[in-house]
């Protein structure tokens, strides 16, 4: 057993960190929801979600560089950090092109996209405290992916709506800069169930 | 040594799932003949390729999970399944954009680049079934990098002449969205010979 | 103390491969600087520098493959050899693309993206024969970090005034195929730091 109470430092830390995707979804949410005008502030506190995610990662990797027991090997501590952070950094970057690009309006679709990055914060939320029992968290990983599939259908119907004839091309470029980073994250979230499982593999 | 007649299980998996690929190029060098209105059929038949390819690495990982030796690390055995399905997620993703986007006709090179990924997962399918000896194995990771340069190189010059004034930038820019998945299929082929690589690495 | 004499070989030669990255910048400097005209032999010039990287890269694989005693593990000598491999790449793409899709003028901006860039391969050169003692090395990740950020936060801005209305689709489009190169290649520095700390918390 490599589990040391030692290493629920680890699993706390990771779950904060997992807590933080969810506030950065319901930002994410009201971000598109928003008038473009009022865009701004709301960037503005998601980059300060992503500030403290960042602050989050840097505790991980100072505790794990002070630990003589781990509970899973270094390196995958630190990947699910640094994965948890691609997703911050996705979200974030989504906000902070809208703002800047001055996109008009969402294009229809983007709802049920952030809909499903919402329900993989959640699920990431509630499965990270479970990380002690990682072979438990295969209904995790299996998830994910099934939401990552969803995300990428909407993502294709989204942009096959951009580029039908007619529209105007420069903004269908810089809407799909934006869109993209939606599309992104929820990779993001299934490259982090990926650890998740290779963990369980290697512990199996 | 570390090969097992348990592990040969493992290998004969991973060849079948290379097996597959071939089958996925074919359908590709098919659905880049036809007509557009005869696409949607052959994009079908690729996807059921692709699912029965999700399906033999679910059979991996569980077998993964209850074997006590394995030929490699656990981990290496995950990532070259893993990569196989990328390299198919890239094959079925293209053909699913071209009947969704409602591509006209393939930009001239279009054959030349399938020709490379049709080439690249017969090397792949006769090169699996070597894993046991994977040290052996140079001549076929030096021949992907060869094929994934070229097919860099062609998905250039296809580019290049759709960038050329006096073309409807929609229609380029989705066209462009296309042609990339046959390009990221090739780039798959090179992360899997990676692995490969990296396996006879820690081998020697 | 896994370091021994056998492995400053190592360290030799991804000090070579890390000299190689100033050399480059300094090609990519000249690049955005000249006339569209006199930019093929400068992007030769590269492609010659990016072809002693992969016989860099070749010398390392060929001597992980014989050497008993390796300073770090296996895999992860020939993760820094790929990364810096990585940076090497895009910066060849981003000079052989601006030939080919005979870009005009650079957009405002790229000579910052292009200070960037030197910086961090200054870093690395610099960084790169350190790596006998890893753990002193966090000042490489950080700053090499600090520089990916600054890169993505001008390349959103190249790109922002890029998207304004009344340009041309297919120019921006194609502008925006070569400046993405510029991104890639800081995001390949990341990387590469990241492989650096990897190996210094495994070392920890």
């Amino acid at each position: 057993m490599r589990f040391t109470p030692r290493g629920t430092r680890f699993f706390d830390l990771l779950a904060d960190a997992a807590k933080n995707l969810v506030v950065a979804t319901a930002l994410l949410r009201e971000l598109v929801a928003a008038e473009p005008a009022e865009r701004e502030p709301i960037a503005k506190r998601l980059h300060e979600v992503e500030h403290q995610g960042d602050e989050l990662t840097h505790t991980i990797m100072v505790e794990l560089n002070s630990s003589f027991v781990t509970p899973f090997d270094r390196e995958d501590i630190q990947a699910l950090a640094a994965k948890i952070d691609d997703v911050l950094d996705f979200m974030d970057t989504a906000a902070d092109l809208a703002v800047l690009y001055r996109i008009g309006t969402f294009p229809p679709g983007i709802d049920v996209l952030v809909r499903v990055l919402c329900r993989a914060a959640e699920l990431t939320a509630s499965s990270m405290p479970g990380l002690a029992k990682v072979g438990d968290l295969e209904p995790f990983w299996i998830e994910i992916n099934e939401l990552e599939n969803e995300a990428d259908r909407v993502y294709r119907r989204i942009l096959a709506h951009l580029f039908e004839p007619g529209g105007d091309a420069l903004e269908v470029l810089k809407t799909k800069e934006v869109v993209e980073q939606f599309e992104l994250a929820a990779d993001a979230f299934e490259h982090l169930a990926d650890v998740v499982q290779t963990i369980a593999v290697k512990e199996s």
